[in-house]
């Protein structure tokens, strides 16, 4: 998210000003002067890990590519309640149109990396990572994901054509664990791993004979998991998915798993707390 | 959201889909036959309000038309813990490659009904509307809007330029709460109403003077709202905002506001739980 | 129409011009050297009230931004015949290649107006307004409307989103005029004021019962529309439309109604007369 | 204009629809049940030859594929004032909510016919054809193109890459007639004649030397048209063009050019009178 | 490639046709009535391996959904010379203009097929699979491996983001072997390998050392793969790849390699020999 | 291809590289710091005509706007084998990400008009014109043309909409190349050529009398192609086509054909040898 012009986020930007602009910003337009010009502050109304500044300044610069921006905190940075996050100064019709839409993704973005941060912080003693899933916003995915990222999480697959995962669905078609697991090394890229989600021990025990390269334990209890772990014995890596929370996040991390993905961080995060205010109108 | 073609919801559909499945769904393609057909159920894993199931079963059938869907429950329904929500025949690969963005899509729309629908209930006794805000995830404000009016609610404006909603920062630049009313009420449609963001009782008297047809109550305490309202006198409709809770709603529609908009419907609502189960293979 | 980049316009210019333009410029290409540097200049052929030099300028600068404008009139001015509007420096092969796009655009929207000052003069002594409609060029709207604004006029609606207009089929949907106002009100957005169409007195007395916002009067002549004004009383504001001419305008503005909406301004325009001549080849 | 799905009118109809419902069509969805059905007659307010009665019936099909039509008259036909020209059955919202869009393609298009249809009457007894010009409006120029047709006009090059027309600018920077012609014919497709515009005598006599194709009098009074006729002398096809009305057609027809260009037809038609009436509603 | 709505292709045919047909046909206009009805054949001019029938039929349909398609062969098919592929009925109209489109995705693909499965030939006796890469025609990635498939070969990844491969200018700005490996472990997803190209035997040894799940060898000869294959000893996958033909491929091969990477199946392909034949026209 | 920004050149560029791009470059992202500079070179692998050096740079453009391009050679140049034909400085984690995407364009490009180049050498001694067909790779139409141009040759029509071709299929359909002939002058503009495919002598005569303008003779031997130019004598222009190669194409300019069409320019180019290599990194 660096001056790089060719990510998806441009699109994203588009279409979310193009829903909110509609024909134009009718109370902007009849209230203020098109070249009145002035600075507006972005200020953090709680503690939060800041994610996403890139989109919320090229959601504004779509509008008005002439608006400069002073920045004091930067992604990845913890940003104390209170505190004014960057300057912008230009006309303030592009700011004052632009306001609603770069404050939705700057607060999706930042709740989720902040959200994220929590889970990382718990797991910090354990050699487990904490990942994200493909239960995004949709058409919000990279920006949901750049924000794990950010706030210290790490990406599982992005969709379905970046990773071999065979669910439970997948094994009730194919037959069994080790048919899907071989159909699977069969018919995929020599460039991805193969990972197969298991529920019980039998399972581990099938996936490890099958040669699968992760192993998933999905909804086991942490003594189950345990187990499976030393059943594993680094033939494979471990995955643990399944209703994770802050409050059990810590034990399972404690049962030797090398991945804990959870779902939440991306489709139940809460809005970070911001808000934007013309600080100064030119005269 | 019946058979009508012409919705926003199909770009957003296509789009969330070639975000998950890029060029292909790699799992899905190596260990199930074209041709299996198959049915798969939908069940709610808790207690909820429905909504979404038209883009729900758009979005399988943008991967394969000829699916055939059985609902037991419709939009709007309040769903039981555990029940099947409906039927999915067909071919089983198309099935599996749409699961996630379909679930994606449902979950968040009801969630956000789900959760309006608590708002609503606790202020059923009183005149006021809980209304939902432009806090929406960026390029979903079609499918929030509508998750909140099947939840009960109704809707604010859409975008910037469907209602004229003077706020603190226009009054900045304007100079007044007068002069940003009457700059609004000459230069904008005459087919939309005039409404301004007040902060204290001096504000709400401003406003009437100036002759706006709706004055929001800005994070006002409800004491205050009261003598808004009573200063306000019907010369215009009433709208409370700011950080409104399940905790602090009922209290502010006791006031007599004609209208309560939450944020948080929005903004961060938890995604309702759902899943997807493959129920018969055939062989 | 200032330098903010978001705005319709850009796509409908490309649409444009990749439509005139195809796979090549088939003639310049052949007869002028890529490199040739030039000046033209941009001649009016009649009075008229300039609109639309933003597209104008835009549609060159898609195809080369280099280009230099430098400009004589802006948009509203009243451009006598035969007088240069502007002079565009650069390369002649863009010129050339940009030319019959950027005067369509050009032609159209002044020609709009140019039409609609007329009008406007028409009742420039009455309290009336001339509004536009929605019967726009399709896919044009957004340029229409801003050349009614350049020419005087004011905006009626943007489409079929930014206002309640009821008209005679809904009427005869919804059973009756204040069956269908009730429902209107009921069911839209509280930012919206209620529009209904009437036809004849009995229709006015029952839309001001219904509570309607503004009362439009179709196709009454003028002593019925005077009768109309009266009776409506100042408890709604009134729209007169229906095939309204530069010869009829005027006596309906004396009939004190507030708006009157011209259908022609948009539908049947005059082209404005416009040329571009090359003015200097750099040897 | 049959069956085809692969022609420019699906993105033109979208775009014109999208521009028009925005996020939804607000009077409609609350003055009328989804699910009422009932008819509508489209009447003709005037004489006129009908064009775009596909265009007119897909705008609908866009909104509901299963929306039936029933025609009594067909592109081409003279239609009678006061005319049912057609009938649509189904649901009323997707008639209400198309009808206004479905009728600007309409009366546009039947307004250029119609008017197209004058031009050629005017000529009927010469061998001179009615041709269009690239004078049409942004983004609509295959529809305005289709219309001058079902006029009983002939397309002029639909663009700047299916003819080479070399004009007054292109000449004055190649240099000479001359020279412009033989640079065209070196570097253009074998596929494509070569067109040149000449201004007076000494222009056509050049143009003929060069070798061209086709000579564009421009401009020229009938006097010296018919002088440049005879010079010509069949060695090239003759077109006229230049301010050409309904009054000095026929006099230019009676030169003995082959073609006459009308900018007319479609840079400033008066759009046909249709009116879109609801005839039943189902109970 | 079966009834599958939801891959990349719908978009390349729209903007295969778009090239072609830009605003119409010209020459079937203008030679072809409309409604004529007849039949088509398309005839495979050498032996060849079929692929993309899916696409060849997609291509007429998208200009009419009611042609009629009889096939006598489908992909995978090894076609004689002379054969009679598929046979299409309904309007020739639809059959003339998209015949040459058609061809073009066909004769490409099929002609990637046959080529692919000459090297598959050649290597049948071996344990190596034929790879594809990267080195497709722009934007038609998804067909041209799609074309690998069906020759018998089998998919590298499909574009920079399903798979790790570190060349040698990412070694080289890495700094080392090692390094790069590590910096790919640790910074990407646990989803995909790590492949590492090397160019001589002391890469293969510090290749193996770092952990690489694959070694790819550019450009070695036949002798010093098989010492690295011995080396690598099973620990990782082995790839050979770097100019590569129909010559030299049996030997590398017999080297033991898991797989060898060719570009000359997608960047040289010939264009396999088709013709369509109008067979019935009916009167 | 100078700094025009408005050719089709854009959209196929940002297919290609979201093509290969998608969510992002995952070896890259992992094994290079974003902001490393440095500096790579370009090399020519053979001796080749260098074509699409505008589109191998917008590539890299369209990734990262501040990339800096030191050419040594431009498009039309002979380059010899090994040499250094640009210097690419900037980010280094740009260049790599658009290293095979800008590469795909111009080993493709420079195949075509190396190639064309050879054809036409074969030929310059005769008044014959090499020319290409519609043959070309789906959606690239615009790139192999502008190939062919670059290797010498000339363009035949771009596309079905700026040329009449009546092929055998067109003849078969209208019944006779009279017919189809006059049916083709009667309805298309007046801008176009009448060109047919004949294939022997009577067809040849036929045409003539016919009055085409172009006469295609269609997979003739040279002793009939000899007479069928003596036989049209300058009526009309000739045209060869039909499978010619390196090998036959300088005896069939030797019969005096005008132009010769030869559809493996674009159907079956191999790829120009190009690698670009990392020649600095700052440290």
């Amino acid at each position: 998210m660096n001056n790089d012009r060719f990510s998806p986020i441009h699109g994203m930007i588009r279409r979310a000003l193009e829903e909110d602009l509609g024909p134009g910003d009718a109370t902007t337009r009849a209230t203020v002067a098109p070249d009145t010009l002035g600075e507006a502050i972005l200020i953090a109304g709680e503690k939060l890990i800041l994610a996403g500044m890139a989109v919320f300044k090229q959601t504004f610069l779509e509008i008005d590519p002439t608006l400069v921006f002073v920045a004091r905190y930067r992604d990845r940075d913890v940003v104390p309640e209170g505190s004014t996050v960057c300057r912008i100064r230009g006309r303030l019709t592009a700011i004052l149109s632009g306001e609603r839409t770069a404050l939705n993704f700057l607060q999706r973005m930042s709740g989720i990396a902040t959200l994220t941060h929590r889970y990382v912080e718990k797991v910090k003693d354990s050699r487990a990572k904490i990942l994200d899933t493909r239960k995004t916003a949709p058409g919000l995915r990279w920006c949901d994901k750049f924000a794990v990222r950010t706030g210290g999480g790490q990406n599982h697959r992005f969709g379905l054509f970046d990773g071999i995962l065979i669910k439970d669905n997948h094994i009730a078609v194919a037959g069994s664990i080790s048919k899907a697991v071989s159909l699977a090394r069969e018919g995929s890229a020599h460039t991805l791993r193969v990972e197969v989600e298991v529920e019980d021990l039998a399972g581990v025990s099938e996936a490890c004979k099958a040669g699968a390269d992760i192993i998933l334990l999905d909804n086991m209890k942490p003594p189950e998991m345990k187990e499976a772990v030393s059943l594993i014995n680094g033939s494979a890596l471990v995955e643990a998915s399944g209703g994770i929370t802050l409050d059990t996040v810590g034990d399972i991390a404690s049962t030797g798993v090398d991945f804990i993905s959870v779902g939440a961080l991306t489709h139940s995060p809460e809005a970070a707390d911001f808000s934007l205010e013309i600080s100064h109108v030119e005269s």
